[in-house]
C-alpha cells in the first residue's frame, strides 16, 4: 500500500498522456457542428471511469447529450459521494488568437506554471479538473483506500446551460442520492494559496434582435429618415447602465443580498494587487459599479455584459448600407437570492418598453441559473479543508466566486444535499479564452487532495 | 436613318442580354478576393466601348483599379461631353437575403416594373446606369448622329471611395477637358416622373475599434469589474446624437448650409406618401432629426449611421465571454459646405475624447468626399429637362439626393465643368441591398434619352 504522493509520481506521465488525449477531441456543446465528438467524448468517460475501477458505468440518454453516470458502492452504510463535472467545452473562437491549435494539447511554461501547464480548450473547464477525479478514483481503488460509496455524473451540457442535466436529475433522484456532492470547475487563489469558492453567481443569458426597415438600405438615400438598428440597439444597450454603473432595469435589485460591512472587510483579507489586475489584463482602469471594489463587482454584485454584438456591414473595406436588423448576446450574473426567470423576465419586459416605435424587438432567453452560496460550518466544507491544509500546507480560504455554476442550485433543491466547490484552477488560466491551459502542478495537486476529502469526510460523517 | 425609338425597339434584346453578360462578373472592389473579376470588368467596358464606335479606348493604370478612357472626337471646334460611370460594385453580403444569386441575373416583374425587371448586385448601381450610355453612343455612331465629341471615364473604385480616380484627373486635365459632364448614377422619382439630381451629400466613413482587456474574459469571473469593449463601445455609439437627434459632435453643424423657408417649401412640393414609405419598408414609424421633415432629413441634413458592428462571440448558442475588442464601421453623410475631412477629423477627436480610461480606442478613416450642388439655370441642366420632357412626355423635377458621388465636386474643382446628374433608377431599386434590380423600361427609356440630351447641348452651345 503506498502513498497518494508516490502513486501520482510514479504514473504522473501516463496521467497526464490520458487527459491529452481526451482534450483532442473538440467537445462543443454549443455548436452541432461538432455534435458527434460530443458523443465520442462521452464514450471516453465511460472507458476511463471503468478503467479507474466503477462497477458500473452507464451513458445515460437525456433529451440532449448524454450523462456518463458511474459508480462504485462498496457498503450502503457508509456515506456517499457524487462527483460532478462536464465533458462538453466551450467554443474555441477567436481560433486565430491561440497560440497553438485548441485541441491540440502543448505543454509550455508559464510565469504563473514552472513545472509547464497543458494548453487547449477544456484543459481547465472541465475536462482536466474533472479527470482529476476520476485518476483520484483509480488510486484509492487500485490501493484499496476507497473510504465510502463514490458515484459520478459528467454531463455534455454544461457550457449551454445544463437543460438536460436538470432533467436527468428531477428523473433520478435516488439513483443521485448522496451525502455530498464534490465539484472541481472553479479556481484558488494561487498555488500556493489554495480556496474554496462558498458562492457562486447565477445566470440569464437572453439574445435580442432589433429590426428596423424590412431589408437592407443605402444609407445616403435613407440616412437620417429611418432609424438604424445598430444606433437603436447601442442606445439601448448603453441605457441598460446609469452613470453610476448601476443597472436601470426597473426591480434588478430587488432581491440582492446587501453584505454586512463585516462581510465585506472580511473579503478584503483576500490577497489581491489592483496593480498586477491591470497590468495582467493591460488595461489603464478598473469600470465598474460605483462604490464597490474590483472583486466585490466580480462576486457579490450582480452584472449585465454583452457577450456579442452584431449587424450591418463587417467585411473589408467600407459599405454605406443601412441594416435592416441588429443582434446582440447579452448575460446577466445574478447573486444568490436574485432568481434568475424572474430577472430574464424583467429584462425582456424593460428592454421592449425602450425600444422607439421605429424598430421591432424580440428577446430570446438561452439559459440561465440561481446563484448559490455554501455555509462554512458543514462537514463537506471542513473536510475539503483539512485536504487542502494537509496537501498545501495551509488552510484554504473561503471565497465567492463570480462565476455560474446553474446545476449547484439545483443539485440543493433537488438532491438536498450541498455542494463543495474544490477548484485546482487559476484566474489566469484563461477558461472560455484564447489559449486556456491548466497547470500540471494543479493536475497532479488535485489528484493528491481528493482521496484526502474522501479520508476526512468518511472520518467526519461518523 | 432610323430614329432612337425604333432603333432600340429593334435592338433591345441585345442591349439587355449584353447587360446581362456585363452583370455576370463580380466586380466587388472593397474585397480583395474579387480583384481579378474587377480587372475583367475593365476589359469588358473597353471592348463595350470600340464596338460602339470610340476611335480610342485605353485602360489607363492608377495606383488602385484601373480607369476605363474612350474617346471620339468628331471636331474639336464642337462641345465635348464626358460621360462618367463605374464598373465596380457594392459587395453582395447579406447573401443569404437574395432570392436569386447576385451574380446570376434574372429578368422578373415587379409592382413598379411590369415590363420586367434585371436582378443583380450592379443591375442599377452602376453597370446598368453606365451602360445605357455606351448603347446610346452606339445609336448615334451607327446612325450618324453624333452631334459633339465624347469623352467616358469609367472607374473601378467608386464603391470604396474613387481614391485612384482623384489620382487620375489630377493628372490629365488636358485629355479630360469637356464642356459639360454627364453622369448616370441616381435615380428618379418615378417611371412617369423623371427628375434631375442637383444636389448630392458628402460623406465621411470611419471605423472605430474599441479595446479593453488584452484578451476574451470569461464573463463570471471579470464581469462587472472590467471595461467590456462592446458595453463601451455602444455607449459611445449612443451619446453621439442627443434626445433631439442632432449629432452632439462639437462644430459638426458649423458650416450646415440652412435653407430658406422658401427653398424648404418648393422642396416639399415633390410628390411623397408617409404611408407608402412606411409601409415599404414595413416600420410603424420614421425616425430622425426633430425639426425636419423626411425628405429633408435624407436630403439636405447631415447624418451619422452606424454601417456595422461587431464583437464578441456571434455563433450559435450562447458563449459567457467578455470579448476584448469591439468594432464598428460609422458613416457621416454631409451637405454642402461641409467638409468632409474636417469632420473626420472632428469625429476623430470627439471620439477619442469620450472614451474612458479602461479602454484604447483607434479611429480609421475609410473615405470621404464633398456635397455637391448644380444651379439649374446652366444649360446642361436644361439640356437634361428637354431630353427627358421629350422622352417623357413631362418635365424634370430638380431634386436634391441623400447619396454621395464624391468625385463630383473633385471634377468642378479639377475640370472646371458643371456635372448633370441624369438618373434613370427608382429608390426601390434595392441598390447596395440583396435583390438590387433596374428596369427594363429604365434601362430602354435612357438609351432613348441620353441622345436627346446630346442634341440639345450641342444646339444649345452655340
Amino acid at each position: 500500500m503506498e502513498n497518494i504522493k508516490s502513486y501520482v509520481q510514479q504514473n504522473k506521465d501516463r496521467f497526464i498522456n490520458e487527459l491529452i488525449e481526451l482534450l483532442k477531441i473538440p467537445s462543443i456543446s454549443a455548436d452541432s457542428a461538432y455534435s458527434q465528438d460530443v458523443l465520442n467524448t462521452a464514450d471516453a468517460i465511460k472507458e476511463s471511469l471503468l478503467k479507474a475501477g466503477c462497477d458500473k458505468v452507464e451513458i445515460c440518454e437525456t433529451p440532449g447529450y448524454p450523462i456518463v453516470y458511474g459508480e462504485k458502492i462498496i457498503d450502503t452504510n457508509l456515506p456517499t459521494v457524487l462527483v460532478y463535472g462536464h465533458y462538453d467545452v466551450q467554443p474555441a473562437d477567436p481560433i486565430n488568437l491561440w497560440d497553438s491549435p485548441p485541441f491540440e494539447p502543448v505543454i509550455k511554461t508559464t510565469e504563473k506554471h514552472p513545472d509547464g501547464a497543458i494548453f487547449a480548450r477544456g484543459a481547465c473547464d472541465d475536462k482536466g479538473q474533472m479527470y482529476m477525479h476520476v485518476k483520484a478514483l483509480e488510486y484509492m481503488t487500485v490501493n484499496d483506500k476507497l473510504p465510502c460509496n463514490v458515484k459520478f455524473m459528467i454531463e455534455g451540457e454544461e457550457e449551454i446551460g445544463s437543460s438536460s442535466l436538470a432533467w436527468f436529475v428531477e428523473r433520478n433522484q435516488e439513483k443521485l442520492s448522496n451525502d455530498v456532492i464534490l465539484i472541481s470547475d472553479t479556481g484558488m487563489i494561487s498555488n500556493s494559496q489554495p480556496s474554496i469558492t462558498t458562492g457562486l453567481r447565477g445566470l440569464s443569458y437572453v439574445e435580442v434582435e432589433v429590426t428596423g426597415p424590412n431589408r437592407d438600405l443605402h444609407s445616403g438615400l435613407y440616412g437620417g429618415a429611418v432609424a438604424n438598428p445598430i444606433n437603436i440597439l447601442a442606445k439601448m444597450i448603453a441605457s441598460l447602465h446609469d452613470e453610476n454603473n448601476h443597472i436601470t432595469i426597473p426591480g434588478f435589485y430587488d432581491n440582492v443580498e446587501e453584505l454586512s460591512l463585516e462581510e465585506r472587510s472580511e473579503m478584503a483579507k483576500a490577497p489581491f494587487s489592483l496593480e498586477a489586475y491591470k497590468k495582467a489584463l493591460n488595461i489603464e482602469d478598473v469600470y465598474g459599479e460605483k462604490g464597490y471594489t474590483t472583486n466585490e463587482r466580480n462576486s457579490i454584485r450582480p452584472t449585465l455584459d454583452v457577450n456579442g454584438i452584431w449587424g450591418g456591414y463587417t467585411g473589408e473595406g467600407a459599405k454605406t448600407v443601412i441594416a435592416s436588423k441588429a443582434y446582440a448576446k447579452i448575460s446577466m450574473r445574478l447573486v444568490p437570492n436574485q432568481d434568475n426567470l424572474n430577472i430574464t423576465e424583467l429584462f425582456t419586459k424593460h428592454f421592449e418598453s425602450i425600444a422607439p416605435k421605429a424598430v421591432k424587438v424580440k428577446v430570446t432567453p438561452h439559459h440561465g441559473g440561481q446563484g448559490y452560496v455554501t455555509p462554512i460550518d458543514n462537514i463537506g466544507y471542513q473536510a475539503a479543508n483539512k485536504a487542502y491544509t494537509e496537501s498545501f500546507g495551509v488552510p484554504a480560504i473561503p471565497q465567492r466566486s463570480g462565476g455560474s455554476i446553474p446545476i449547484v442550485a439545483l443539485f440543493e433543491k433537488e438532491l438536498k444535499s450541498k455542494t463543495i466547490l474544490m477548484g485546482f484552477g487559476l484566474d489566469s488560466d484563461a477558461i472560455h479564452s484564447p489559449n486556456e491551459h491548466f497547470g500540471i502542478f494543479n493536475y497532479l495537486k488535485g489528484i493528491e487532495t481528493i482521496p484526502l476529502f474522501y479520508k476526512y469526510f468518511t472520518e467526519m460523517s461518523k
